[in-house]
């Protein structure tokens, strides 16, 4: 399996926490979402992906786009260790939140709306750091709340980790990049702290990526 | 089942063709996104949908949130109609368009992101015209781009519907009531014209709602 990744980016962390979770080797291909004007933007790497995003997993010269539809395909093709739980009830759960993050946080702090802001709209960057506040903080309250729940364990549904904290850990680590502090959210701060002590969590990391450019955090 | 929705509302839209596609009643619970504020925003509202969107499905006591978890659940649980395809390659090609809308598309146009932009950004109604326009145009090309694949065929994947096309259809009319002409999309344009020719599509639509405000269109 080869990924198309950028160190930085969610939608990336999210396929690299999931696939280090089943100990799937993979090939990295760093994609770099500023050089060049955005190399996702590129004809060739349009051809995989339609969106002009990362990630992509291209595997048998099939290349997979979206990270939530990736991780569902990963799911089903390997099973071992499972990342949703066995009931229905519990599966809408860990999907409901992972999506209070995916379409609900993620489209808005992404690099594609932060530079329209900047480019087209000329906002300040203090204009575009309030609006990142603004839908980070919302989103992180929605997560909190639903984390509200028995069923609610040491990780995000019981007490392994499942597509829910895969998307939940790389949502903290860009809510503090964009000034929001993930201490003010009790449950959230707990679980990510008991996924960072996992290795799996911590090869995924965006410090951890052969294209980190540790210089520019 | 209870399903909280609003006419206009894609997401909830997506729920209710499946609904229909899969011959399951359910009681419609209208949530107004306008009035009063929106009521999604009420505490009794958000004590079920922790996000304060539409839709949430109520079944057996318990409050699915997020379309895309709901819509799985929904397959998991009704089997029949099927709305994803039995292979893992086809099922993340059906799941990756999906959320090419769902991820790339809605988050963007979605009413809570416009009020932002005139509320407190105090931008002119043509600037959030423009900005929808950008994001919408983006979004359906890359729709348009992916379904150029010998397995589209007469809807997004295949001969039958799948949660693509249950996506693909509510953009259509919300693409449309924001300026963004589909007919400039042929491949999306021709799959939206055989959905609409089926009944199950045709009752789930906004107008057909009993919360339609058809003076309002």
């Amino acid at each position: 399996m080869r990924l198309y990744s950028y160190w930085r980016s969610s939608a990336a962390y999210r396929v690299r926490i999931a696939l280090a979770l089943k100990g799937i080797p993979y090939e990295c291909v760093p994609v770099h979402l500023v050089r060049d004007g955005g190399q996702q933007h590129s004809p060739e790497y349009k051809r995989l992906n339609p969106g002009g995003r990362v990630p992509t997993l291209e595997v048998g010269g099939q290349a997979l786009y979206q990270s939530m539809a990736i991780l569902e395909w990963l799911e089903e093709t390997h099973p071992l260790v499972p990342l949703l739980p066995a009931d229905p009830i519990g599966r809408a759960r860990v999907r409901g939140i992972a999506q209070l993050i995916v379409s609900d946080i993620q489209p808005l702090q992404n690099i594609s709306v932060t530079n329209y802001l900047r480019d087209e709209a000329h906002w300040a960057s203090e204009q575009t750091a309030a609006w990142l506040r603004h839908w980070i903080g919302r989103g992180m309250a929605a997560v909190e709340q639903a984390l509200d729940d028995p069923a609610t364990g040491s990780f995000c549904h019981g007490d392994s980790p499942t597509l829910a904290d895969l998307c939940l850990v790389p949502q903290c680590y860009a809510s503090r990049r964009f000034g929001v502090d993930v201490a003010a959210y009790p449950r959230i701060a707990g679980i990510e702290r008991r996924c960072l002590e996992m290795p799996e969590f911590r090869v995924a990391a965006p410090e951890a990526q052969p294209d980190a450019e540790v210089a520019a955090r």
